[in-house]
């Protein structure tokens, strides 16, 4: 889990276009990308079989996502997604306020 | 797209074990129950083939989040889903600064 509230998320929700090996490794790199910048706390991800994809990532800061939007690998993706990759998207900057868990506790033997 | 920020998102990122019919009927059924729900504005959601999901609700205030949490039903089925569809989840209520989206320009025909 990520530090106690308040810090950020981005909700990212999109529709891709068809499939294009030249996404796959740019959406790495960018995962790459972003686990390397300040303020980065962590990601999740998930793609459905009909091309509906959500990703939340996670910031300590409002100051931190402004940073990665403008960093300029980011800004060549971005450009490549509208062009060639997606049909439409959604960002959202989002402040977590509270947050709370579920864990599966552990099967006896 | 949702009204002017600042409005509020929960985002739910949960992932299953197994696979149930029971889930899916009480996964369906708690989407129509929000969407009667006071304060709700929508719901957008993604589960990959490894049964990663991410489901993120959005409403027009925090009250509105707390009293959903408590609704009758929606207790039911999340004990239920403790007691049998998770592996784990993580809950995280925010409050939406900013949004902004991309549409692909319809295609001249």
């Amino acid at each position: 889990m990520a530090p106690e509230p308040p810090y950020y998320a981005v909700i990212f929700t999109s529709r891709r276009r068809g499939d294009d090996a030249a996404y796959h490794a740019t959406a790495e790199r960018m995962l790459q990308l972003a686990a390397q910048q300040p303020g980065f706390i962590g990601v999740e991800s998930a793609r459905d079989s009909e091309g509906m994809g959500i990703t939340v990532s996670y910031w300590h800061s409002a100051e931190a996502i402004a940073a990665w939007k403008m960093e300029l690998e980011h800004v060549q993706a971005q450009q490549q997604g509208r062009a060639c990759w997606y049909e439409h998207y959604q960002v959202r900057v989002a402040r977590v306020e509270r947050h709370y868990a579920f864990e599966r506790p552990a099967q006896p033997d």
